[in-house]
């Protein structure tokens, strides 16, 4: 395992957020990161699909590790802001949240993620696109 | 309780994803509703904020809700997409997610969001802006 | 030139602000359209750059053609949203705007664009990404 | 005059492509800019509108210049990224846009807009909602 990859799974395992919905990291590689998540009920929204904010979740978070992976060893990651839309209602057994770096600066890193969703026949449709920006955060006492 | 009121109480009630994070549905008037969150651990980011995502869902559904207040009877609200900026991390002992129409269509209603943080001495900052947009969706197999 | 070809090209005809900045329609296919533009110093910022509304511009055009080419014929394309990083600054001698429709459904079309510049030398760079979505209108008053 | 005053001026008159447009910078206060554009017919998108290009463009600057108007006096402001919601089509005699500071912070400055149409009988519409993000530029080589 290279150090990015060790430093991104470490990172990962202490956003307890990921561990309350059941996420699992997947593939890291330098500029990407996939993330996938197990439908669960308790995730869902009134109509019975994954909430908006649950993809958008893993999209974050598969974003912002695609981000760190290419950031220097002191810096942390954080989301400055990213836009989503909600291609089709969120339904599915599975879900692969998949953050890709498209810009990668000094200070701004700009991401796109997508969201796939599996049923139980194995066919699988985009129901969530990203795109959003992190930044470098350095000496603000924050470490990843 | 108005009817309007009623049916985005009856709505956010079988959010499940609300209960799993804790959030309650306070305000509720046309075009306007509040919903609080309190911190827990099991919701922060690998930094301990709480994770972007989970600002984002209580945003995403204030305003679904505040959009839906203002809908016919017979519609259901969906998320078509929203942009959100993280304004400073977000720590706080308390949440409160502020969602509010813009325009209201006939299609399309335009939604803005803020979450404010209240610490324990009760001091506030706004942590994350949401701008963005609802759909009136009629005849597609589902309610609210 | 099939009818949604010309369908586009004769609604781009009628659209005055891209003849102001000197755009041209090249490629129409279904879902896919690019459109050009030469940089001139009329249409720069305060640093000589091309102004973001400039770049924001063509590739809404670009966007909401890409949608139009999927559209029923008595329809006409509005833009809803849209969302645009800036990569770099936008130096050039010419740029490329490439709308692409990532989702097409009756309402709603989600779109993303994408800019490119090109040097002297031939070199092509990424300025500026959207992703954004497009309404289909009907009975407004409105035709494409 | 104050400072921060002059130099909004100083660079809005660089803005070539506000010339063009025939935009007038109005009011500029701390945190707070106006720019004013009179509609013309070659600003139109095919429905006879005023291309939302145009009023992003206005937007764009004056969002910008807000964000300037706060910054050290060696830095410049480049757009990271925004997103605008188009409310009803952009029908007026003027537009007004007002760009506003919502945080302001030493790296990255989050900035609302608001573009307003005036008719011929004095009514005024909102016609475009924009959520952005600036960068406060440091030696890179422009200055504002």
């Amino acid at each position: 395992m290279t150090d990015p990859e060790r430093r991104v799974r470490d990172s990962f395992a202490k956003q307890a957020f990921m561990t309350l919905l059941g996420a699992n990291l997947l593939r890291v590689s330098p500029g990407e990161v996939d993330i996938e998540l197990p439908f669960r009920e308790d995730l869902a929204q009134q109509h019975g699909y994954l909430h908006a904010g649950v993809t958008t979740a893993i999209a974050d978070s598969a974003c912002g590790y695609a981000a760190l992976s290419l950031m220097p060893a002191d810096a942390a990651v954080l989301s400055v802001e990213f836009k989503v839309n909600m291609l089709t209602p969120a339904q599915g057994r599975r879900f692969l949240a998949m953050g890709r770096v498209v810009k990668s600066g000094r200070t701004i890193t700009v991401v796109r993620g997508d969201v796939l969703a599996f049923d139980d026949q194995g066919e699988t449709r985009p129901v969530l696109a990203m795109l959003g920006t992190m930044i470098t955060a350095s000496g603000r006492g924050i470490a990843d």
